[in-house]
């Protein structure tokens, strides 16, 4: 289904199925929000039972409607909605939103109800949203097709656009939107979701173009590349969308065969993809809001550059403290900066970033607006943060000189006001400033900004383009389904500039003695065969072997082995390898993800993968630039720069590698399951993959 | 100095220095404060510009008081507080609270007068809180020896005590608290800390029966020792002990010889000391305001099994996300139980942990009492949380649900409800029931909660006495300061227990070739120098030498580059050993804290210990108990278990290995500088100290 959602969203006019006179009731209770709130169109109560409730007609049967009806609220019993659907479609209602629970979340049968309700909906071309839902409050227009808590009280609009998975937590977290003073122009609770999803209501509302931010929960989803195609609307846009999903660990279920595969859990790969499209995740339900705080009062700063004032040491030192572990540092400021701050600030104070001014200010407010203008001057610093704390007394006071930095500013501010009064809250928006409550918030908030910043400046750049700096032609997939065999996925993948380690598969132990002669250094020996996908586990590999003995030896003992071990096995033949020269192990892969389809991942190996699962996902195919930062993201991202004494290796090598792999997963998608090259070596500029298994889905000429 | 601080924290009179008549001002305020809020004792300003002050006598100077005084105030200019100082011991009070500034924070000025005022403080008998501090509040007593924004407002008592070094930071922090309607009984700001410390003032309030709770904010300390014998008096005590200390990601200045010594970051040593000996550590201000919600209403939970009952399922998701993260496992409920709650809950609910009773417990008030009843009744669950959100119109009735709940509770349990109610809060601490508002803040304090109950109940059971499992003669160190030789260190570790791999130091090409004849296996030649301490770094190490071809150049090679590296270095010969067994690399060692005095490290070799820094330290000595517990937070610690098909390695082993080095290092403290293991080998049962480097400080008789 498709078509846009301005009917449900935005609509002229809003029938009530199963009105009720009692306003206090779910089927009342929007009727109630309607008329408290003003709604401007058109309110058709429709329920036989009645003539009139509260003062409007009231309808029995939509057919009886006399004007058109953009939306229909259903909150009637589960078994009847079938019906109801119906009517609302022979009067060509365009949308309706579902209160009614009993469907899908009820198991078999709910099942059965809810397919009924989608394929009548669907003949009557019905958008739907719900079931299972609280509905939507669209602030601006006031239309409050809700019985939920929230609509329960103000619903001051803003340019915040929030939509919830979750009825419950969504309205928790609406609420404590409303008590920061933070204003929702939507809120829209998308229950069971049988038609209309999370993302499609949230491109639609970062559509309104009174909508700066939109903020999401989610719980899971069906559809990542739909959630993509909303992250990339909202970086053309210039709108962040802040999103707190559950099921951070989640995972581990899953069957696969490779390394990639069993290390793509479900979060990890949304992690991935939420850095590579500008996405900006939030913790929970507050770091959500804070976000959206800054968000919705920032300009983007220009650089990463965060500048401090304080009125207490120990807060700038903890913002240090939760800025380094975020991976950003506090610039140092420029010497001039520096000396002009020492001039205007206490002797006991701090003239270094973070700057701590003292509680001097409260005798002395000219300090306050003299040092954030002179640190906001620095060179050095794109966003600042100002730390005080209580000053019930100062409160007015305190508004003016903000006011002053503000209109004085040319840079992105927030301020972090500790036990701050409501008055301070209510009075720095006002005045267009974010106010933080924490230290360490106001860090991981300032931190979201510079982030989501830069991604928007990427996207500006387009470097975030898919317009990958490499081609190559692809050769053609083998038809089987399964595990292609050495040399036939060495062919794919020297294709698109892999560069392989030499192989030749060997048939007798003198052929793999003969082929080794020629290596000059010691071999490797491998049991070739498409159904042994973990050769070492079958006591297929034999490494370091430097005599034409041991080779034959090791020919014979890999053989036997692959034959006992997997007794049904095809063997074909014994893959002879030099060994590989001493260097950086790194593992690169592919992996089908079932939400967000062909993914790749880089981790280095070893310990590093296998114990601390050290890996980062993107969503393929990825750009350069895209595939440097997956390599700044990995933890143990220094061992790429030398240590222990070895040299560095190629990170544009590497991320050149990435590229060219993610090209091959996202033009095969339709084929391709899995792809590890186990181990990649990195050794200075060279690269070379070691060991690779390309596991392939069954061909579908019509795919 | 020492002494009771009782006449400090809880005066019988007080005497006002420099008091004013006009009650705003800093010199004014701790009268208003007295007097408003009714304290019990004699209150006597001293200034000779008034006869009467707000109604009391004023006195011309300290010896013109009638009665006795416990403490006096000092608001006075700097200069003049030494000549205070000494009219105050003329009339011998016993404690002064000095708010003035212009002391050490000042520079060398203020530290010359600094020094003045102790003087003459120890030489009048006087304890001496501040200078530069905001004072004391004992709010049991009604004690307001302060000019602070916190007395400035309800100070209703409570069983938490909270001391902190910074005031303006600290004053949010206690501001804080009073809207989460959390009673502080003691706020006491420490200032320049010139006599009296942080840890002595803890010391003394943990000690008042009054208090349940000890709360800190840190910015640092010079004493850990002292610390560190609160922390035990607190665990004896059965009061947890919660504290903010910023500084978390400092260190890197320091300057040391041993890998133990350059990753002995101030900040990683608190971490693991505070662990040690079951301190609470808490990440912002806000979390530790959470740790204390929970501390202050909940008995200690028996295990870590952690049950929830949510509303919402994402909310439980979430909540068990956070749980995994802190490596907690919410437990599986008992067979019985999940057929109890599948009866009790309605059937889209989720009957296993986190439990999910939907919205319907809204209608169905029962619900919430009786599910928390099922699940607190579970074997496997020590400590529950409720999680419920908004709720505006039902708190009466949810306050009697939970009322009913603590009746019947065995087990505590928190209520985590997003958005409440202030009614909410305040009528749940009325019952005595912690309330957190979010769920991840909720998960953190339970953690901490189950944290501390565990070194509790180690504490109780005597696990975390000092009483070594294992006994040795220790041998008596060298006289001589600097780096230990090679030999004369083995057998120093040797007699405690430490399996070295056997060395030869050998003085000719030809003699190390003799040597390693024996070995049967490649030998590893190492400079022995007392002045060449990176032994690597001078290309002074040659390894896997498997001929004496190779032994005898590889000699020459080492004492040429040493020579040519490290010019006047002395040479006492070449350290001939075999390569070690493959096997788990770790590196263990002792370093002298500048705080804690010696702590002893554990990590894990290679890539891990140089690029993830992930060691652990503790205070020396530690328990068997404690050693294995370092073990458990290495972050990488599945390595010890087996990884690529390795065998695991002996955890009590390595443990037995960390206890030992601890008690040599608690034993020599006063001469010890520095220890590395590094590394040591282990494999299977076995374990093999391949390398060490002994630092010694020079030989004071005295000590």
């Amino acid at each position: 289904m498709s078509g846009s959602l301005a009917p449900l969203l935005r609509p002229r006019a809003i029938a009530i199925v199963g009105a009720s006179a009692d306003l206090r009731k779910v089927n009342g209770r929007p009727l109630k929000f309607l008329l408290d709130k003003q709604y401007a169109g058109a309110i058709y109560p429709i329920n036989p039972r009645y003539d009139e409730i509260a003062g409007l007609a009231c309808y029995p049967d939509a057919a009886a409607i006399p004007g058109e009806v953009d939306l229909a609220i259903v909150a009637v019993p589960a078994a009847i909605v079938p019906a109801a659907i119906d009517d609302l479609g022979r009067k060509r209602v365009r949308a309706a939103v579902i209160f009614s629970s009993g469907f899908g979340e009820l198991g078999a049968e709910g099942a059965k109800l809810e397919a009924e309700l989608v394929a009548r909906a669907r003949a009557a071309g019905i958008r739907i949203c719900g079931p299972n839902c609280l509905g939507i409050v669209n602030a601006f227009d006031r239309v409050m097709a809700s019985f939920g808590q929230y609509a329960d009280g103000p619903t001051p609009p803003g340019p915040v656009a929030f939509v919830t998975q979750s009825g419950a937590f969504g309205t928790a977290i609406a609420a404590l939107a409303r008590r920061r003073d933070l204003g929702l122009g939507y809120f829209v609770n998308t229950g069971n979701e049988v038609d209309v999803s999370f993302a499609e209501v949230m491109q639609e509302v970062l559509a309104d173009e009174r909508i700066r931010v939109g903020a999401g929960y989610i719980e899971g989803f069906k559809d990542g590349v739909e959630l993509v195609r909303v992250a990339e609307q909202a970086l053309a846009l210039g709108k962040p969308l802040v999103l707190t999903k559950v099921g951070r660990t989640a995972s581990g279920a899953r069957v696969a065969v490779s390394h990639t595969g069993s290390l793509a859990g479900e979060d990890r790969v949304f992690a991935g993809v939420a850095r590579q499209f500008g996405m900006v995740r939030a913790r929970n339900e507050e770091h959500m809001l804070d976000l959206v705080e800054v968000f919705a009062f920032c300009d983007l700063p220009a650089g990463d550059g965060i500048g401090i004032v304080t009125q207490s040491g120990g807060a700038g030192v903890l913002m240090a403290d939760r800025a380094e572990e975020l991976d950003l540092v506090l610039p140092q400021l420029a010497a001039a900066t520096t000396d002009e701050m020492r001039a205007a600030i206490p002797g006991f104070g701090t003239a270094a970033n973070p700057v701590d001014i003292t509680g001097q200010f409260v005798s002395e407010p000219q300090l306050l607006e003299r040092s954030v203008a002179i640190l906001l001057s620095d060179p050095n610093v794109h966003v600042g943060i100002v730390w005080i704390q209580l000053m019930d007394a100062h409160v007015a006071t305190l508004l003016e000189i903000f006011r002053h930095i503000k209109a004085a500013a040319s840079k992105p501010f927030i301020v972090c006001w500790v036990a701050a009064p409501d008055e301070a809250l209510r009075g720095l928006h006002a005045l267009g400033i974010a106010v933080l409550r924490g230290a360490e918030p106001a860090i991981d908030a300032v931190a979201g900004l510079c982030r989501y910043a830069a991604a928007r400046r990427a996207w500006v750049a387009r470097e975030t383009m898919r317009s990958p700096l490499v081609s190559f032609e692809l050769a053609e997939l083998p038809l089987a389904a399964g595990q292609v065999g050495t040399l036939a996925a060495q062919a794919l993948l020297t294709a698109i500039g892999v560069p392989c380690l030499p192989v030749h598969i060997a048939h007798s132990a003198e052929e793999a003695a003969r082929t080794a002669r020629a290596f000059e250094r010691p071999a490797a020996l491998k049991i070739e065969s498409p159904d042994i996908a973990h050769k070492t586990e079958a006591g297929g590999v034999r490494l370091g072997l430097d005599s034409e003995a041991s080779i034959r030896a090791a020919y014979a003992e890999i053989v036997v082995n692959a034959a006992a071990r997997v007794p049904h096995a095809r063997i074909d033949g014994v893959a002879v390898q030099p060994m590989a020269p001493p260097g950086v192990e790194l593992v690169i892969g592919l992996q089908r993800d079932a939400v967000f389809g062909i993914v790749v991942m880089v981790g280095l190996g070893g310990i590093l993968i296998e114990v601390l699962r050290d890996v980062v996902f993107r969503k393929a195919p990825v750009t350069p630039a895209q595939a440097l930062a997956m390599l700044d993201e990995l933890q143990a991202r220094a061992v790429l720069d030398g240590v222990r004494g070895k040299p560095a290796v190629s990170k544009a090598a590497i991320a050149d590698l990435l590229v060219r792999v993610s090209l091959f997963g996202a033009k095969h998608a339709a084929r391709l399951r899995e792809l590890d090259l186990n181990p990649v070596i990195a050794a200075g500029l060279t690269l070379y993959a070691v060991d690779w298994l390309l596991l392939l889905d069954a061909h579908h000429p019509s795919t």
